[in-house]
């Protein structure tokens, strides 16, 4: 690594506590001259997909050899292990929980350690802030360029879980859900291009989105195209179907929320009208 | 440039979301050493004369060479151009949708380039997340010494508007306007002592300003100096006019909040008592 | 110092507002190589004591040499002086108002300067921002290795403050506090292991904790450990007891906040039932 080590925070600590800046200077004394930088810590407390999908948006647009430290730990002090992931490119520091997961589905080839090298820890270990305990200074040592291989044992058991995906429900009808709501109000879906290709055509046929208390009929690309009030479908920049308007809250206009569900309907039915 | 590198972020993203760590990470992967700066991630959202504020605010306390990112971008994915606005001291890389109006009003020379080389975007540039695609990788390679004509050709006609100025409303009357409320509660207006000197002088006169359901009649000089609950006019850090309290929210007490109208009174009007 | 130099934010400004990143852009003129590391911007608006709590709970994760700058500063632009204030591993740089006050209880030895030379501040010096004008060009100095003794006298009569401990309320009972409530929802109390060590030993015979609207009769080493709904006593990580509850709010489940009342009773009065 000819430059400065980075390492990323992923946390559900939020930022109205001193616990994300006990983290950095535990990191910056282990290796003052890295480049410390966040990436949310907003992720909703104590949950896991929703730490899974913040990572797995933000890691891949970071150099190479960056280290990316996720803490959503709601099993802190228990024996759940915290781990080092590793692909080609990065280091993932994390418990192993599955917050990892959707990393884990993009990376074709990672190596899962389980860290028990606890002279990496910093000493005493509390049993309910592991982020400064353990993570951070793991993370610190492998940014500062110890080898993954001294904090522990090579692990083929760690946890995965996979991301909830859209289901058919009858022919040309399929169920989604609101997988999170953005700053924006935009409702971000976990429809993918290969999920529902018809819709993401450059003609789609007739289709019908059932978000919340609207019916969508309209795929626009980009959202200043959408009419004042307008609610409608965009492939957005996180690779989904997001529910949005122009310049206002999809999510204020239609009631859903995250975890709502939505459902597509293709064709016939969708031309036929309303029907569930 | 003898030393690093310097961005500023100002957008109207948030921070719950990975969208700022997406860009930061664009960023180093093109300028590692860089210090990138978060000047603010709560301008309103789509709200261009916010963003303009917040940047104008800001931008001239960082040294020379600094590049400033400016994302507040309704129209991404639209014909809106993305520029670079070069000053003696600084860049600034924005939509050209008027978010830097404050900054030309500022700065005496500036020159404005519509960035046009699509080779310095992050491929494939999707349309709903220029900042990330597009911002954020001019950012870095302007910050990079990359020369800012590679970019594209200046243009005369880009888009600037005035920001809201107080108005007159019959003799020694004026009616302002809050432009924003701070995170104490502070409402600050649009005028500065050059719209009424007197106002400011170290003896005004009689004087009173309306906003929400108080008349103030005091100027202070320090926050500390107003008694308790009361409200008072002060010439805030920003160089406009404040109402504010002291240790107390005067968007409480007042009920005004953005937006809001302020009318002020000078001389005998003000004297007289009430009046509108 | 080898290293470059770090400097940290502690403030009640909040991120909403370029306040922050103002303070950062003056840092970074004087000392532009300066790693500046948010510890928190939420500290209650004019809350010395919550300042006080936040600096005390950080500052000793950082590598020696690190300047903290704390900005929690109601009296600003009246003459509560600025001061420095210098452990053998650190500096702090804020206002004279107590909010180092934590920091003095922890720290056994340390000098305090009464910053007055002028020259070291940014000018025209505002009466609302010294974050600004004074504490964050003071701070820059410092990371610049400007020797402390030039920018004032020491002082002794700089103000501190007793942080509120338990109080004895009968035999066998204490008065407690809720000092404040984390991101989580967690009630972080005044009380420590130095207070009541029964109740934190391995085997605490009978005891009773009144928090709002509920009874905890149960301490756990880990927030995992409790029952669902459960609430419990927990030696957090920030040295004190903490109400708690497992992957769930205690501040909503109990109906405690800030600043609420928390009663601990030991032995026979706590196993005889409810008693006030």
């Amino acid at each position: 690594m000819a430059h400065r080590p980075i390492i990323t925070l992923t946390t559900d600590f939020g930022l109205n506590d001193h616990f994300v800046g006990a983290m950095k200077g535990v990191i910056l004394d282990i290796v003052p001259e890295a480049a410390i930088v966040d990436i949310s810590h907003a992720v909703q407390a104590f949950d896991v997909l929703d730490g899974a999908i913040a990572i797995s948006q933000a890691y891949s647009y970071f150099p190479n050899g960056t280290v990316h430290l996720v803490v959503v730990d709601p099993g802190v002090g228990t024996t759940r292990r915290p781990i080092i992931a590793s692909s080609d490119a990065y280091h993932f520091v994390a418990p192993d929980n599955g917050v990892l997961s959707m990393v884990y589905a993009r990376e074709e080839r990672i190596h899962v350690r389980h860290v028990s090298s606890e002279h990496y820890f910093r000493q005493p270990v509390s049993n309910t802030f592991h982020g400064r305990d353990v993570f951070a200074p793991v993370a610190g040592y492998l940014a500062k360029q110890v080898d993954s291989q001294k904090f522990g044992e090579e692990i083929e058991d760690f946890v995965r879980f996979a991301a909830p995906r859209p289901k058919p429900a009858g022919e040309n009808r399929m169920r989604a859900v609101v997988l999170k709501v953005d700053r924006f109000g935009n409702l971000i879906t976990n429809v993918t291009p290969q999920d529902i290709p018809a819709l993401f055509s450059d003609k789609p046929g007739a289709f019908k989105i059932v978000a919340g208390s609207k019916e969508i009929t309209d795929m626009v690309a980009a959202y200043a195209e959408g009419a004042q009030g307008q609610v409608f479908g965009i492939l957005g920049s996180m690779g989904y179907l997001e529910i949005a308007a122009n310049r206002a809250s999809a999510a204020q206009i239609t009631g859903a929320n995250k975890g709502s569900e939505v459902s597509i309907v293709l064709g016939d039915a969708a031309a036929a009208g309303k029907s569930a």
